[in-house]
């Protein structure tokens, strides 16, 4: 079973938008325990498009195809279908009455370069578009199953979702279920994490296994087929309790959540109230906490306290504390937790204050960070030396930050 | 003339990883006045590379590869790379000193794995890597130029421009110069640009002209090419004084700048200070404000004001007012921002309110946003109306505060 994808769209080939498409179709075909086998960009060229259909349909048996089928005069999908298989271009009254529907829906005026959109090659399988005017379609070209979507990402997803991989599925995958399970890491290496759990696929038994680094999160995701669902679900649990064991506090959320909807989460169910000081980080913890709607449920203020009148005034630090041991350090992290802590009124508060960089001292280097979490019970702080640029080290402080947050909170 | 472009690696065909190479290089291209008519990614797979290098070269002049240059058993490009062309894999005795002349200099040991990156195809012309370990090379196939280079993007990119560039530059765009200037613009659409500056390209005289959509910024890219490096400058100092005359203030940045380093730029040469005062969101202005290294010589402090009762505290926001008006009111952005001018004591202070979304009332929609912006003189208050999401509508607010300080910047 051989399947390739190809996106067509002068803007993609000349790396003016990143063709996102082919990522998603190529992610959702991995669940279905499909692999791509190439995967072709061509511009809004006719013969180049001409040349990249019949070059992929002869060595696979399934070729998904993504853009050109807007009205414009650049867009030539529909008309190198044509040319490729030998049909005409017709009318196709069924595409007509879709978009016609469609754009009745909206409330919006028919245009006539709409229209256009329905000229489709003779014999084509129409594969509907439930939010534009763009209809796919379906045609074979030497035993190849060629799929048309529009390039528009909304569009495409929904498409595929509801049509072209049920599709597939039904042709090149019978009689097997699959299932998928997703664990989001913070704090293990990739390789550490590779050398922990490289035991855990199992290709008799249907387990597979990959990893995704997302900075500086790792997605970890677990893939599952066998010949019934409760086989599949087993087999998921399994090896989701063998995750949960070796990865126990690394793992910072599941099921595709993100740690800032695990927070989130957290917050919401212990209804304790935060405010924060940020010095290095800028406002880069508060955007992440204040992210998820309904945030106002327990984020009550942040300090962006960048100057030392700013710690004193705002946060209680005294001058002197400041002079002795600097703005980046232990003691004044504190003083800044436990001062915006009882300036805010809340249950706790986090405060940082650190080295982004560039600019460092021999005594504070780059990176050099102090992260304190006050509650009514103290205070604690801890430091940090972290690698990279500035936006890498403000990024891993945030991110810590949040990882602290959750594992706190996890023990309320 | 004709390039096409192949990028290698599972990581890239199963969506994983993006593939910003073959981006960058189709980018560099087109200011050669090149453009990439196909690109291909294929996966770790001996057959499909082999293929792909055979198909591709038979239609190019010039074939760019990437990927797969690594020590692993992965890493399969250069035994493929043979097997095209017919060559034996030998040890590169010129590659193999190269490698062991950089793991010196970086102090490091020379693993017995890396060697593996010195076996490269027979009488192959080698592209210096002055960053890594891995050579790239060059070959000829079917009078097509394929030219190797290893995945990793920074070493691709210095690979690219200090040897990949020069060699079709030579073979290719003899006796021409080209040069780019580069706008960013903001609160312009793409269509309105289009038609404003529609007249401007003029291919008998060498000038194009292309846009580049970022949200919600849009770059816009002037490219001259003729026989004189003078010649191209008044080429395009002219098309650029059009630019400027007929864009004026929606230009916020040139030459690659961002908005953001244009309003660091006039803060440092102004010597005017800014405290911030956020709602709706949450930090995101902070956090854009000190994402430029040295804020802290102009950002004093900035609050985070969620909750009704940090609005009364931090800004003195009047309780009554907010009863009266609602927190997303002219009214409490005006007092936001007089109140946090006040309690930095910094030259101006910029505030934010409105409704990022999800859960608007009919009264105030999702989108609904004040911003005030209070100096020494006053204060101004400004609505808006933003489609979007949340994360839209909050970074539509960002660059809508970040161009108002742009802009009464210009005028200190």
């Amino acid at each position: 079973m051989k399947i390739s994808t190809l996106s067509i769209g002068d803007e993609l080939i000349y790396g003016e938008v990143a063709d996102t498409n082919s990522a998603r179709i190529a992610a959702s075909l991995y669940d279905l325990g499909l692999k791509v086998r190439q995967h072709l960009l061509v511009g809004d060229d006719l013969g180049a498009i001409v040349d990249a259909l019949e070059i992929l349909a002869t060595g696979s048996d399934v070729l998904v195809v993504t853009g050109g089928l807007g009205p414009t005069g650049d867009d030539l999908t529909a008309q190198a279908a044509a040319a490729a298989t030998g049909q005409e271009l017709l009318l196709n009254e069924e595409a007509l009455a879709a978009m016609q529907a469609f754009v009745g829906r909206e409330g919006g005026e028919f245009m006539a370069a709409t229209r256009r959109q329905a000229l489709l090659p003779a014999g084509c399988t129409l594969i509907p578009n439930p939010t534009g005017t763009a209809s796919g379609f379906i045609l074979t070209l030497n035993g190849c199953y060629l799929l048309f979507l529009p390039g528009v990402p909304s569009e495409m997803i929904r498409m595929l979702d509801g049509t072209v991989l049920p599709f597939i599925r039904e042709r090149f995958v019978k009689k097997v279920v699959i299932g998928t399970k997703v664990f989001t890491t913070f704090g293990i290496a990739e390789a550490e994490m590779d050398r922990v759990m490289g035991d855990l696929p199992d290709s008799n038994a249907g387990l597979a296994l990959a990893f995704r680094v997302s900075f500086p999160t790792i997605d970890l995701k677990l893939r599952g087929e066998g010949d019934t669902a409760a086989g599949v679900a087993e087999l998921l649990a399994g090896a989701a309790a063998t995750v949960r064991q070796r990865l126990g506090e690394f793992i910072v959320a599941e099921a595709g959540a993100t740690l800032d909807d695990e927070v989130a989460r957290l917050f919401r169910e212990t209804g304790v109230t935060i405010s924060l000081a940020e010095s290095c980080t800028g406002g880069l913890i508060a955007k992440r906490l204040t992210d998820c709607a309904g945030s106002s449920a327990y984020f009550l203020e942040g300090a962006v306290v960048y100057s030392n009148g700013a710690k004193h005034r705002l946060l209680g630090v005294p001058e002197k504390m400041i002079l002795q041991h600097g703005a980046v350090s232990a003691e004044v992290a504190e003083a800044m937790a436990q001062g915006e802590r009882l300036a805010a009124g809340s249950d706790i508060a986090l405060a940082v204050t650190g080295v982004a960089g560039p600019g460092a001292s021999e005594e504070k280097p780059a990176g050099m960070v102090f992260i304190a979490l006050a509650d009514g019970e103290g205070c604690q702080v801890r430091e940090y030396g972290f690698s990279g640029d500035r936006e890498q080290v403000r990024t891993l402080t945030a991110v810590t930050a949040l990882d602290w947050l959750r594992r706190y909170l996890l023990t309320r």
